[in-house]
């Protein structure tokens, strides 16, 4: 079998959007597997630990007052008085991708096999073969206008190290977002663009934190989907029903996520990895990582899914050893369904109750459709046996996940 | 060590309410043992395999024209022109207690140890030694207004069994609820008053459902909790401060619950038995079932609590061999915050967004009073580690439980 290596570089990366005009960076058959590296959009937030050292990175971050490598980072403006940025940061997750599946055409549905994922190494002399990552408390997270001690309102940054061997991560230090300059001379007093560097001499570190904890780690990509239909360029802020920036920590080694093919090819970008998240990403971000993964591509064509769990399915699919996860979102397709502001628009439309009452009938749907279940039935096996997880609150169209064991249908 | 029995009988039991008002059936030293037997209030849902031939629970559910064995039902009105029945039906889980701790007072804290639970066998000489439990997809249910076959709304009763030895549950039969007169003539369009029978003549049973599905057991009791201080008679539906229909499948053997007490004494009771339910109990009911448990309680005086994980407590918490867990609510203490009419009030709060501020705030003061976090260590540590997922839908203070691992702090 063909395995496909795709390296992070500016011109295998978009930055903070999706977009059905992109060209494929690579195209794959079905059954193929491909490499492909992810460098965290959080880097910047400690360049030493992250960046320096590592040709591509560096690359990929370079930003001087003469030249930005990756200019576009989100999907809004890139002309005009920009407050922001270009893109003006609507959307800030750095994508590999996007890669074509040959013959994959809407209505279709592309699963994506996560057979490995391993993280990319500080190339940086001082810090070599070490693994970082970054959890700020930010702007966008649940706590921000909800915090105790002062000052009031914050945003802080916590810098991790990943220990492959335990298996763990652990607090290095943390520091106070403090407005940073960026080189075309915009003041950003919050983190509210992409890929800014964090000038260390403006912050002041706090060694020591979390002493003696250490978290698990759950590698996973945060955002992993396919190029919607609806707009040329897409926010990777919100997950929609094409996948995205779906943020549930189970999207990982041994998971297969299947997604309803939108526009030719599919195009499959992926990105926004973690070393490990809580469910309800609560603060904003998760241990904000890069990972390099290992994936499989199958097609599915739209006349071979009756009979199959794939009968039906317009939204993401998540399937491993144990259960079928589908996803709930505030809004079920906020391009769709919000009018020409969709994207502006479904910042105001954050529920978990709309999010429940979405898993819901999606859960509702599968049953009956792929186990064959009257609606009775269905509801009163999701009551007894399905169970309910809050996916995140911080990425405007929220999310909780539904999940039903595999092992309940054994008998069948 | 005194283990004392305490069996369900018409004076052990109080029916849809906590109340204040009522003497200890049973009174505990801290440290002592109980066997506490807790019935079904949906028993009566299938009379044969659930009442049939058991002593205590034929009393229990006796209703006659001429006899009531237990008239309040509830915490509403007992007296007057009665819509459903005495007490309302504000209120429905039949409870066992309540249990008096020697010198619990207010600003202490209640341990309850879940030992073990066991279900109740059928006395029935037809269904001797097995045992069976309901699930109700009911009219507070989250589905209830939001169904897609005929007829529309329905409520629909699945009878269930559990199988000990393979500790998994498989539904018998299911039936669509249909009017039942109860022995002092009202009509029950709906199920809107706990304990009245189902005549079988009138419905028609439907075999064969859910073939070949097995649900994993997950023995718990539904509610458990302490009286309250706030009123002399609280309805059992909405969980809150101290316990109660807390809807929590993990509050099962091997865990801990922690309550605040509120009234000297504490008064415990519990009950609404579940053989299994998923996160959310999406029907309204879960499989609902008598249990047995055996119990330990603990008393944590006031002055004790300092440096513990009980410092500062004022909510439920669970304890067991892996987590953490603290309850978040649509209203943190909706007695005390809702007004003269809190019982009717709490019902149009309903909020799974609230659910989740509430269950943040409480993990973080866990975090910040038991562990000695800063604020900033509590919120990153939440957003990387802890996870949230939707406890209940259906209990009008509808919740979201939040957990951190116990193993984060094994090297501190």
């Amino acid at each position: 079998m063909t395995k496909h290596h795709l390296p992070a570089t500016p011109d295998t990366v978009h930055w903070g959007y999706f977009s059905k005009t992109l060209e494929p960076v690579l195209t794959l058959k079905s059954g193929e597997r491909a490499v492909i590296e992810t460098i965290t959009h959080h880097a910047n937030d400690d360049y030493e630990r992250m960046i320096a050292g590592d040709p591509a990175a560096e690359e990929i971050f370079h930003w001087s007052k003469d030249r930005k490598t990756l200019r576009r980072r989100g999907a809004g403006p890139t002309d005009g008085a920009l407050t922001y940025g270009s893109g003006e940061g609507l959307g800030v997750h750095l994508l590999t991708g996007p890669i074509a599946i040959e013959g994959a055409e809407p209505g279709d549905i592309i699963e994506v096999r996560i057979l490995d994922a391993w993280p990319r190494p500080s190339a940086n002399p001082a810090y070599q073969g070490r693994f970082f990552g970054s959890n700020p408390a930010a702007n966008w997270g649940f706590q921000y206008k909800d915090l105790i001690e002062e000052p009031k309102p914050r945003e802080v940054v916590t810098i991790y190290e990943l220990d492959m061997g335990e298996a763990s991560v652990k607090a290095l230090y943390s520091y106070l977002w403090t407005p940073q300059t960026d080189p075309d001379g915009i003041v950003h007093p919050t983190i509210d663009y992409p890929g800014v560097r964090v000038d260390h001499d403006t912050i002041v570190k706090k060694e020591g934190i979390l002493s003696g904890i250490k978290v698990p780690a759950r590698l996973h990509f945060g955002t992993m989907g396919l190029a919607p239909a609806e707009a040329d360029f897409v926010s990777t802020i919100p997950p929609n029903y094409t996948g995205g920036n779906m943020d549930d920590w189970r999207i990982a080694r041994g998971a297969r996520m299947y997604y309803p093919v939108a526009v030719p090819g599919g195009l499959f970008s992926c990105g926004d990895a973690h070393a490990s998240q809580g469910d309800s990403e609560l603060s904003g971000t998760a241990i904000e990582i890069s990972l390099t993964g290992e994936f499989e591509f199958i097609l599915h064509k739209k006349a071979d899914l009756g009979g199959t769990i794939l009968e039906g399915l317009n939204h993401p699919l998540l399937e491993n050893e144990d259960v079928w996860s589908v996803y709930g979102f505030s809004v079920t397709n906020y391009l769709a369904e919000l009018g020409p502001d969709h994207q502006h628009e479904i910042l105001k439309r954050s529920s978990l109750d709309n999010a429940m009452r979405d898993a819901f009938r999606k859960l509702r749907r599968f049953l009956m459709t792929t186990q064959k279940l009257s609606e009775d039935e269905a509801i009163s096996l999701m009551s007894v046996a399905a169970d309910f997880a809050v996916t995140q609150v911080v990425d405007a169209n929220w999310g909780v996940t539904g999940s039903i064991r595999k092992s309940l249908f054994a008998g069948r």
